[in-house]
């Protein structure tokens, strides 16, 4: 039973395609810490926090898929496992959305809004740490693990 | 060359698709203000905010256009003169942020946040009335008037 | 009553984006004819068969939707009346054929195969004119008065 | 390097929702050959020829992606290992084709006549078995077995 939801947890990290390195390191952490969980890690597949992300989950060997805005999977970080190719632009955040059960961003700017938008339009747990803006429903936490058991508590309470 | 100008102005004016009476009046008077200086009005094709800014330009014989959601063109409102089907969920916001030149946003929920976002990424003029959040990029101003000639300030000085 | 179903009817007209002067002027006459009827005429909206079914319709007065698969309206060609920026690239082919209410392909390449599958998918009258290919459903005619005049038929019967 | 290549070989396999018996041995076959070569399996995650590559490559060890049409990831046949909600419906055929390095067809309806055309499109090997249609640049052969041997030759030959 365990081991069916593991299985089908998927977590978008959103952010910037740029990241500093304080960012960056915080979403190799929120990676990490999914992907020991046992979840598969979404993200649009591209650099910055995308990249971070799928690195953490890489490193303790989790699943990563990657999104990707272009016609083109060589896109794609070094990171990432699985890539979906979409040539959609910023209507693939709309599938990052659908496609993930919850969404924890880490700092971003406004491709990283939407998608946080998009999360909670489709009432999903979406946690941010650093993010630069106050939105009613966006969980607001501190660090990484903090925001991996936020998101985990959420979930089960749904 | 003023007449061609025109031509390609298209405003989309987002919101929910619930709308107090307050808010739908407002959405009204936007689509109104925008019709009479020739522009496009492009919603998202549905009831409330989208509803009202259409109704507000076709009572002054504004040409509107509408991006449904959904797979069905009867789900238009009924002020809705060209209506797209997309089919795409909330893809279709996506759609709705690179066809229109500039954005107001009246009060508004998830999906108009999602819409704004995209907006300010694709760096177009975002005006908001009412809206609930405090986004950076965001030009809130308080009626419709005042809206539609911020808009046009911010496309002058492109 | 007659002027609301004219109102609400779409064609696309689909095909490549080269067309040679026979194909081209064929596509002009689909979209005279259409527009005649005070249909609509929905395209891809760049060049070719696409370019010559607006020209078509605009030389009658009639209105044009040109439904981009790029990012950037001035792709358009000179007689879209109506440009929605998708930036989807292929998957506005989907866009074209839910919104259509028929098809008529000219001549046409794969992507034009890909619209009219979509709309013998969604049980649309898809009507051709030295269209390559023969595909069960799709209904092949000589010329592009047989074309309107055939999805007239088709589209009573239903 | 083979593995490198191996790695990023994606295949999708396309066809009806529904299959016979046989259409539905001849995918599973189809799955699992090119899972035996390492090859990630696409489809659109559904039942009928999408269920049985997936069940084929899965009963062999291969990774399966399903691209699904709907807003819902239970929407998924059991032998999907990752599945991207989309909520696009045809659009998301679109995503397929460019997510793929080739396509093999088994039998097959409009959907997956949409889904050769795009391939075609993007000039990527497509391979028909039992494919009610004859579409230049289709190679049509008789069996899973040459299937998969024709898409080496071709992806080899690119």
């Amino acid at each position: 039973m365990e081991s069916i939801s593991v299985k089908h947890m998927y977590l978008a990290v959103v952010g910037a395609g740029n990241a500093s390195p304080d960012v960056y390191d915080m979403a190799v952490s929120v990676g990490r810490e999914a992907a020991l969980r046992g979840w598969i890690v979404v993200t649009g597949g591209l650099k910055g926090v995308m990249e971070a992300a799928a690195k953490g989950a890489r490193e303790v060997g989790g699943l990563t898929l990657g999104i990707l805005p272009g016609g083109d999977r060589g896109d794609a970080n070094p990171y990432i496992e699985i890539a979906v190719v979409t040539h959609m632009r910023h209507a693939r955040n709309s599938i990052i959305a659908h496609t993930a059960d919850a969404i924890v961003a880490v700092d971003g700017e406004y491709g990283t809004l939407s998608e946080i938008a998009l999360g909670l339009k489709l009432k999903k747990p979406v946690v941010g740490i650093k993010t630069p803006w106050d939105i009613p429903g966006l969980v607001r936490v501190r660090e990484p693990v903090e925001a991996i058991e936020t998101v985990s508590r959420m979930l089960r309470g749904m």
